[in-house]
């Protein structure tokens, strides 16, 4: 039985709200049950000096956990001075999982930057965040298009994220934190909505997993990816 | 005229949501327009190291503003690896101004950290953060006192913050960004509901003003101020 | 009655060194009482970024306290890696006060950077730096112009400034720091030769304070500020 | 065709040689090809804070690239100031493996630091330090033991790891350099030598993959840590 | 010919001002003809971790060159968070030096820190900061034994520096800025009044140099050193 | 009698691997006795900015100590964020080293990197990595000519290093750890095979020494440099 009393395979309730933020090209607050990510899209007519003169684009991505968004503070990263190693690895994955849906030849000489700030967190953060972030690049791209600047669609497929895990022997859809922190295995799964996968992620906590738990978990992320594709639909209006 | 059409004595709408984080001890999403603060009080049981064993409490607070609350994406302060003048300026600023209505003893050996973060930004957001900071300090203090940690209320008076400046030669009540930018003069007051100035910085952005400019402000600052206690004393039932 | 047995609107002894440092185009030691400020200006033929090609220049300022100024050692910034909040907001408040007085499309495309060093310190290191910074920046616009550099004048006004405080619930001039640790109300006041104010910063230490307070803090503020403007005018031969 | 001319399923040849350093308590040159990793195992009698008191150890990594071990020189993350998000990434990655086949009960309170520096690069660099990791440790350990300071062996398994990708449309074991630059789906398996797996990290870098793909590699990657326990069985004559 | 037109074996003037500073336990402004160095000594009734509990005490020191000390104006190290190669070599070299001719044992579990900051540069600052440095330390600890905190005198000897050098082909001593930027060789020798050598740091600018070089710099040396022992002497009254 | 038996002029076994790295345009596996350090020459076709356009080459290094090449692990200078006062006097030394023998305008517009990293210290790191360091900047540069990019050679000697000491009483070449960490007296020694001296840096660890102590030390070390020149030009085919 899950802590939450959700069914193995059931996700908790996605809202996608677009536009939450009034200066982005592109924003979306998501949430995953209670966590809360928001998420926006900044258009910048330059691309990092690796870039320069190749007539292609970048989409990038940041992350960042707002002190108070776990049970007990935790410091802040800008007060530290550094990121943590978790926060880089997260925004390596959010970056890299978006640079796979968009043909960068197609954006032209501009870089997207994708900021990912966790309000508030109950397990899976990144996946939320990969979720949304499609959204608010959705908004910002279709605002690129209106304005003339881009005449082909960059973008090639929805992307999708989510965790799964084996809790209490039973491999579980959509793990929220009292999962997550005694889950015996966690995967996050990054695909599309054409059925491919972009990244996966699987994690022994404990005693190592068989191939059999890795393709069950890869079958519940099918099922849950398959409501994000759905609810990004509809916050875009596609 | 103000751009934004209001009367020089004419706050924007002030909104506190109360109780926005899931997590904290206190918070508050505090709006005042289109800037939009989102605050959270922690309660920790322990105190600085030059505070140990003194038998008093600690407030102190940290500012922050996501990188795209403003027009144009600022650059993330945590990967940067520091936090700027100006955020540091801000923070001190709110740390200072919830002490002075805090009695320190009566709160005991405990820190409450104050996190101030900027979800979008339209002028005076340390204002706004001051202003809300007051709810979820008083929510928080409110939780210590309904859980038998406190029994006397160690807060001693509301306090709040507002902007004022000269517009096109006009003193006028809460700048927003597109006032901010283009002031001749600007000042933030912190004041108490029981009439004392706890803080004042006035700042001539062009040309010197003078003593009756720095008293019209003054003047307004107490309205506006008026209208914060309210939202506050409604936000926390009070 | 103060500690240093001086009337409440008593400044303590102003002494401007000019030309204290061989290098610099303009320099200053200055001296009230006890806080010993060295300050240089430095002349750049470039400006930065930010006003590159915009045919106007910049004054900007940079503080530091060497680590045993005061009655115990600090740690050194340089050693620690970052300025503090209380240097940083300290640099911002001395460039931005002679900001005002410049006219900076007159300077033209060069920059002067002020930077201030408290080589003992016994309150009011700020009000001095500001003080003596303006017979830097004169003594080094002057070499400019006597070079040929400049053919008008750049600076419109003389810039000086004082703390006040309530101590022992009198209105004071000029605290020293054993007033300055214990004032119930600190008030920093940045003026011209004009009559107006560039800067006021007013804090209540433990209680709010009131607007017949400040006002009276405000005119011991113009008394102080007439013997440095004189004490400029003396050091720069005006 | 494999640029090295070598069978899809074929590795490259591996090396390990035990005690290559004089200090430390466990060491290993690991080679894979021209892929050379120096692993050293360093046992502290303390817990980092976060255990004190708990009766458990903790087995941590860190993982360096000496800046000409590559084609073109990288810049020195200690001149630089700070690890790479890549760095910090492998270096927890180490960390967790290790820790997943330690029994950190039994290793009583004491510390193991893994430092894995990679002399030369060939693709791969991670997966050969986790490999040569465990013969490190495991030395470490038998040394623990032989001194009388442990008496169970609290190392379960042997732990390999191995990456697997697809390149020109095969999917091959052990990419080198020239095939992980242009692989189009990369995978790094780390096992255990009792059939589980402590962890997969797939990635799509252009198109997304399907699961018979993830489940080609995966056999591969067994294949690939058949050859690994065996050098490691011999490294440490087991 | 000198460009300063000094005889070979002559030094340039020496200043030396004891008790420069109000707060520090001892202090000292040397001058070295135009080169200025204010140096203090903090004594802390606490020892460096690595040294607590073992009945000695330490003596460090810590070196700065104020941004506009010298020609034109250097960043400051504070604002860019690091401070230089140079300066950690010669504050260790500063440290070296003192330690050398103080029983440590005698000290007593204390720290004494010497700051030595340049406020004026031209060429020497180093070795002006060492000879004034032992100014600093000799008048703090006479404070100590004066206070009764300290029985025995834990200095052993004086220690003076001086830097030598080869131009335009002729051995000179204490050379300034001119002859320091354009030395073929140039040499700086720590020594102590009882005539032993503490350090000495020869660099062949240029083309390598001879034993009989080094061997006249050294003469030259102990005749620079025998002024600076007689102007310590004389400061500090003995 | 010295620790190891050796006679107080007798080196430790010198071996030189050239081509150690196979990526490295020069490399050198240098080993005095116990002490290993691996050495790359990094060539890149550009300057420093401060060279730019002035047709001359530039020589620089770089060092650091993998965590466990010593006794007890030392932190990691990439994690800690920055490099030791002793990494940086160290790789300052070697840069400057080598420039004295390069002929920088015959080196044209390009910069050699010199990086010396050391996978095992007994004593002697600084003295062995520049002496390997000749060895892998003559590979590098014998590579630039063999590829004609330069046709006269650049180099205009050898340069090697050897620390020499007085260890009970007995002046001492090549000091390994046990002798270094209680010599009396400790100096570092950089010649060329023409007989000059590039760097002489002689330290009294405890007592002073005298001039008879540093002429004894120099002459140990022209023996050691002697042997050092001969494994030179044996790992060079010279």
């Amino acid at each position: 039985m899950r802590p939450s009393g959700r069914a193995p395979d059931e996700m908790r309730t996605i809202e996608m709200t677009p536009g939450f933020s009034r200066h982005a090209e592109g924003s979306c607050l998501v949430k995953f049950g209670d966590t809360h990510v928001l998420v926006t899209a900044s258009v910048e007519e330059r691309v990092p000096p690796f870039l320069r003169g190749k007539g292609e684009g970048w989409v990038t991505a940041e992350y960042g956990m707002l002190p108070r968004a776990t049970h007990t503070r935790g410091s802040r990263e800008a007060a530290k001075g550094k990121q943590s190693g978790r926060t880089q690895e997260i925004q390596r994955l959010i970056g890299r999982s978006l640079r796979t849906i968009v043909d960068l030849k197609a954006l032209g000489e501009r870089q997207i930057t994708i900021d990912c700030d966790v309000l508030q967190a109950d397990g899976g953060t990144r996946t939320a965040a990969i979720s949304g972030a499609w959204v608010a690049l959705r908004i910002a791209i279709d605002k690129l298009m209106a304005d003339g600047l881009l005449t082909a669609d960059p973008i090639r497929a929805q992307v999708g994220a989510i965790s799964c895990g084996v809790y209490e022997g039973t491999a579980v859809l959509d793990l929220d934190y009292p999962e997550d922190s005694s889950a015996e295995t966690d995967a996050n799964f990054v695909m599309t909505d054409k059925g491919g996968i972009v990244e996966v992620q699987g994690t022994a906590e404990r005693d190592p997993f068989d191939e059999e738990t890795l393709l069950r978990m890869l079958r519940l992320a099918r099922i849950g990816c398959g409501k994000i594709y759905a609810a990004q639909a509809k916050a875009t209006g596609r």
